[in-house]
């Protein structure tokens, strides 16, 4: 019976537990706290920037894999030499972890990316603001996470608190182009160690402040859907990403893809294809690691609409709420992932399938009222 | 968070996880023995047959329901007296328990059953075989499943062990005509307490010595569906059961339905349902138990087809043999129980989703092939 470890103990490494429960896989989670919202497979609670324990979980498995990308890589390093499946390899989460490091692989892999810059000084900002502003986005280019790390700026002072600390940033900084998108896409697709490569329908994605809003699967037409899935697979190649790599794009008024995030683990954009696709993105990230032969990656019906349920204060868990909700909507998906109430935090999600995913964004909203019970929701 | 409590670590309670896992609902599962198939839920090992660890364990969830129908209502009784919800209760669960008395009960409800009488000595048998043979099926009323406690006999002296140690089987037999069927079916509903009844579509099963081997949802044409389901929504109701109730049907030559089994639990004939339904059985129980509403059973695509998996010998637990029934059939959905291999045990299932469950059923049975990887499988 092969085993899958998974470090972090979130919603990823929660939903990849029905997968592993379907497949008649072992999972194991190394969660940072008790009652994680991954709890049922976790057998180790610690510290993920201990080489000790981490060496620990690794031993009660066959493969590492990730429900974050925040572990070390020098630590991750170790383990390799130690005989350590580690997937995706640590060569490639450091394109993950780093947004500097990331902006230079894809140029040189030749990929549509928004003009950038590394900034030292208050003098490369301002250099970049008068050659691409008058708003540019500046990035720090390691822990940033769901908007985190980002701002856009029109005058350096903005990030003065950034440039003083640059030495927690790596000592650089990420300078981008604010791009004129019209929307923003995300392609996932997985591969395993012998190069499988598979793709599902590239998305359509709303965020807000950098945090996911809603999902809806296909992306609606006109979409270069070709040139998505071209870009993800040139990346997973090129990087050698083992499971899901998701890749976030810019669309541009022309139709034109600029890749704009990587994560390399089940993502947010890909929550859908539980439901809505025949193989879902946890499935096939844990064949991936297992290096088994990947999933058929069909939608199932049509279009899919996911819509995230974000906290909207320290009490309502939302499952308090279902009865309302389902009874309006028999026919809708409901997902909670068991976390501590906060406002803003990702607490669940509602999937919807079928036919018009006009109707099933509205129905999925709708819902998402009758489960927030309040007009405090994060808009 | 609501929390369910299962009773039994089998395969049944193992699929309500992923059900409770996406719904954000808490679940415990009270199993027999340490590394059950339910072992990521298993918060206590034990004797279902103590009163005291069964209430022990009840003290920790909101709700108590079942892998199995094996508890003695007695004891259940005495939970639901200190307050424990018992969903199925122990007077639905006792028509379950007991086959003379479901037949009694059915008959009482005016359903259409097999003719049926009680026996308690060779001259009863002899009775029943000159009034209903040549041949004719012999049940233990208690104890049986998966085909064991059911005989077809044309001799009393073939049931001469039964006779003699009747008193082990509530002090009767069961005599029942043995119904000339075409084919067998099986109709799924679930209901809550609130009186919410909701039907899947009729499936058809083939079974093997007791033993299910394959399901096709919808069962093909021409099938009464109609009849399936006011005859489960009247044991349903009649019963007053809660959560899923799976009732197993004979069609006769001229299309009549009779009810051969009942189940108050999740069932086989069901599995297909977590592809091949909006809401799956394991979903549709959890919400009944809680008394949640219950969510749509539309079949997501037209057909489905579930083919079990039963053991070969006591190594291969079939999971080694993935990789090549998954790679030629990517489309296929894969299921294990992690339970230690023995011959003819139910160890896992596949299930088909698409239009035509001709090729399904072909697809099926091709990767059961490959996962066998031997020509000892039970026929």
């Amino acid at each position: 019976m092969p085993a899958v470890g998974v470090i972090g103990g979130g919603q990823l490494a929660r939903m990849m537990q029905p997968a592993a429960i379907a497949l008649g896989i072992e999972i194991k989670v190394f969660a940072e706290t008790e009652g994680s919202s991954a709890h049922y497979a976790a057998t180790q609670v610690g510290d993920y920037t201990d080489l000790e324990q981490l060496a620990k979980f690794a031993a009660t498995v066959d493969v590492l894999t990730f429900d974050h990308e925040h572990v070390p890589t020098a630590l991750l390093e170790k383990l390799v030499t130690q005989g350590v499946k580690v997937r995706p390899g640590p060569a490639a989460l450091a394109f993950a972890q780093n947004k500097l490091a990331m902006r230079r692989a894809l140029t040189d892999l030749g990929l549509p990316v928004p003009i950038w810059a590394a900034a030292k000084t208050e003098a490369d900002i301002n250099k970049f603001i008068s050659d691409n502003g008058p708003e540019i986005v500046v990035k720090t280019p390691i822990g940033g996470y769901d908007g985190k790390g980002v701002r856009v700026i029109s005058q350096t002072s903005e990030a003065a608190d950034w440039l003083k600390n640059i030495a927690e940033f790596g000592g650089e900084l990420l300078c981008e182009q604010k791009v004129p998108f019209v929307r923003e896409l995300a392609q996932l697709v997985a591969r395993s160690p012998s190069g499988e490569l598979r793709a599902w329908d590239t998305v359509q994605t709303v965020q807000k402040n950098g945090v996911c809003l809603e999902v809806i699967a296909p992306a609606p037409s006109p979409v270069n859907s070709q040139s998505a899935k071209e870009i993800a697979n040139k990346i997973a190649h090129g990087l050698e990403v083992i499971g899901v790599l998701a890749v976030e794009m810019f669309e541009t008024p022309s139709g034109e893809l600029m890749v704009n995030e990587l994560a390399m683990r089940p993502h947010n954009s890909g929550h859908f294809s539980i439901e809505g696709s025949v193989t879902s993105q946890f499935e096939q990230h844990l064949r991936a690691v297992l290096d088994l032969p990947l999933g058929d990656t069909t939608l199932v019906p049509e279009s899919s609409v996911m819509v995230n349920l974000l906290g909207v204060d320290s009490k309502n868990s939302f499952v308090e709420n279902y009865s309302i909700a389902m009874a309006k909507f028999p026919e809708l998906k409901f997902h909670s992932y068991q976390k501590t109430p906060r406002l803003g935090r990702k607490m669940g999600h509602i999937t919807a399938v079928g036919e018009n995913h006009q109707q099933l964004l509205t129905d999925c909203h709708e819902a998402a009222e009758l489960i927030y019970q309040t007009s405090l929701r994060i808009e």
